[in-house]
């Protein structure tokens, strides 16, 4: 089998006015869809986070992926690492979202290269990364903080007409009780068990309410976890942290840096989880030098892939730490990549996250993915197991050309409902 | 694809008088060939160390081997592991050889899972892990002290009909000259670059002569190893090591435990090099809090299977150890896995282990493989790229029979030649 064709599509999706630790979610979030075509007529699909510097960098790849022999990821990952100087954990950035491009490059040409051998062999993705162990994989519900609005062309508008999770999708949530209603209306639709707070917006005060409203709504069974995006120093995330000992199922990135993080591990009685301090292979020997975290949340876009992403679950058995999944906004080829790689690694051992439920658009044939009692069922048909909907393709991909946008950069949103707001790597 | 039939043939391959830290080598080394039937008509093989122990647990993982999904070696694996209890690093015990038992469970069943899986989908196994980075891999010279002594049914005996390395390799080598004579015919007959030299047989101002006597022979181009298989005490090992500086690639587990070649690491100027010292995924926090070596060799007889040891191989990416690999006695189905695992291991840097050349016999059709320039090329076909031969299958398993063996004992062994020898642990 060799690759004869690489197709390259930006796409836009509407998404919500979200808060953040970085400012706002603008109307759109931009995602990249990669199909590799094969020259026995398969067609293997990807996606990535969506921006100009990450389709520059696939478009440079292009000249040594076509040509390539799908099965042959070693050397076509060789041959993509010779186009492109390394990156280093510090390319990552300060951001809440990682800021590494060649790794997604590793990561969509992965994915469609185990999509081509998936429908090539007759064999689900899963079944190519070790084998399926569990056939359904547990979601997390993820709510944010947000201002009222649908995104999209809507964007801080709503459309009357919603209902369900589609009218609670454009509520604003600022406080306690709207972070509560979130939640209620979330779970009735999806029938998540575990719930997760993005937090670094308000006060480290105001959150740790949120998630004592949260524990008294949805009582002790339901795990909940909070990510202040790194945003908050050692003594408040420790003072923050004691507060939360009785409520967390994890505490996600309360600081900046494998050192923060340990301090902040060493005196609060709470798991620690990361996808700020620990997000490269590079940062593998200071994460156990430094002892920063319990949990890695791998995200295959930026581990280099799915099989990358069995090295990390490798290296997580190894040194005894626990493993689950980070997220950005996305649609459902990210979904069911992420779906396979959950059902293949024994030791992935906490619901997922996904911001999937805020998006309301997909690039998929059947339309959008529906979850059953807060889980997907892992497709059992070779490859990924989902195709590509040309038509939705063209659409959000004009979404992708009309809206303008570039990069996702959350501070120019956020600057325009509060002027003069700045990113700051440490809030509080 | 289903497993409906499980063949576990013990076999003894002839092996010469080698000399070795444990003792001496019987006249025959014991294997056992694992076959694994589908129902599809398919059927993948195996080869692992062998011995009662190891066939008794073969016979017990049946059971759940039988049934299962190629494909799903995740569920097969955790079939196999919840009939065993765990082991322990401590298990290996102390002998040159690993003890453990459940790994190479593991390891007969992976590679004979991988070699199905490959001719089902007509891949050969190399790409299965991955992809081809070599296509062919070098291997070393394995140098052995040894007694005068074909092995086999001539035990101490020697075929005087013999020419060539088959000839020399009954020939006696017990000091520098007989070592040098030895690296000669297999260098002429093979092709190898590098050379290792098996020691803890001498004393090691002894066995710092041989590599001193194999550098004048051979010219600083040629790559030397020594490994005194973790005999030496750390005040021995540092003083042999600062004499081996100039002359070897490697020093290989000079002495026993991860904290005594932390030291001997420290003390000499010689990358260090084991597998006694750190050789399951339980040692590797030990080996990192310790800094006990430089490289590791691998061996999927023990690490548990070819797909385990690409998780070694990204661990040694991860935490920039070397990697290569160790060998014990073996025929060429082993011979044969270890050149896909190698093939398919970028970071596999260094000539491969191998004491093929000292048997005679093998179990595949054909006959034995043929090392051309000190390197073997990856089979391109589906699979391991190898079959057995039946009838050399069935000779091979007579002469397990008649030899009575049931165990590695070269302590037992050594006794007949020197009676009263005992095994000590840490012997200079």
């Amino acid at each position: 089998m060799r690759i004869t064709d690489m197709h390259i599509t930006p796409i836009a999706l509407g998404d919500p006015p979200l808060l953040n630790a970085a400012g706002l979610h603008a109307p759109y979030a931009l995602r990249t869809i990669v199909e590799l075509v094969a020259d026995n007529g398969l067609t293997g699909i990807a996606e990535v986070p969506g921006s100009a510097a990450v389709n520059t960098c696939l478009e440079r790849a292009r000249e040594v992926v076509v040509g390539a022999d799908p099965f042959n990821w070693n050397a076509l990952r060789a041959a993509i690492a010779a186009r492109f100087p390394d990156e280093t954990p510090a390319d990552r950035g300060n951001k809440p979202w990682d800021q590494r491009q060649v790794v997604q490059v590793y990561s969509a040409v992965d994915v469609a290269c185990l999509d081509l051998i998936g429908k090539a062999v007759g064999q689900p993705v899963a079944n190519l990364l070790g084998g399926i162990v569990r056939e359904r994989v547990p979601f997390a519900a993820y709510l944010f903080y947000k201002h009222k609005g649908a995104g999209g062309e809507l964007g801080f508008g709503t459309d009357s007409r919603a209902t369900g999770w589609d009218a609670a999708r454009q509520e604003a949530a600022l406080d306690p009780a709207g972070i509560v209603a979130q939640a209620k209306a979330m779970i009735r639709e999806f029938g998540f068990k575990s719930i997760k707070l993005k937090g670094g917006v308000f006060e480290p005060a105001a959150e740790v309410a949120a998630m004592r409203a949260l524990r008294e709504a949805f009582g002790p069974e339901v795990p909940l976890r909070l990510d202040p995006n790194a945003l908050w120093k050692v003594e408040t995330a420790i003072a923050a942290g004691k507060e939360l000992e009785s409520l967390l199922e994890y505490y996600e990135d309360p600081s900046r840096g494998q050192e923060a993080m340990a301090a902040v591990r060493k005196a609060v009685k709470l798991p620690l989880a990361t996808n700020m301090c620990t997000t490269s292979f590079a940062d593998i020997p200071g994460s156990v030098r430094h002892g920063s975290e319990d949990i890695i949340l791998g995200d295959h876009h930026y581990w280099g892939g799915l099989r990358a992403s069995l090295d990390l679950a490798a290296i997580c058995r190894t040194f005894k730490r626990g493993l689950s999944m980070h997220s950005n906004s996305h649609a459902g080829i990210s979904l069911t990549a992420m779906t396979h790689l959950a059902a293949a690694v024994p030791n992935l051992s906490y619901a997922v996250d996904t911001h999937y439920p805020w998006q309301y658009e997909d690039v998929i044939k059947g339309g959008r993915l529906r979850f059953e009692d807060g889980s997907l069922a892992v497709p059992q048909t070779p490859g990924l197991g989902v195709e590509l909907d040309r038509a939705a393709l063209a659409r959000l991909h004009a979404n992708f050309k009309r809206c303008g946008l570039t990069e996702r950069n959350d501070e120019i949103e956020m600057q325009k409902v509060s002027p003069g707001w700045k990113f700051a790597a440490t809030r509080w």
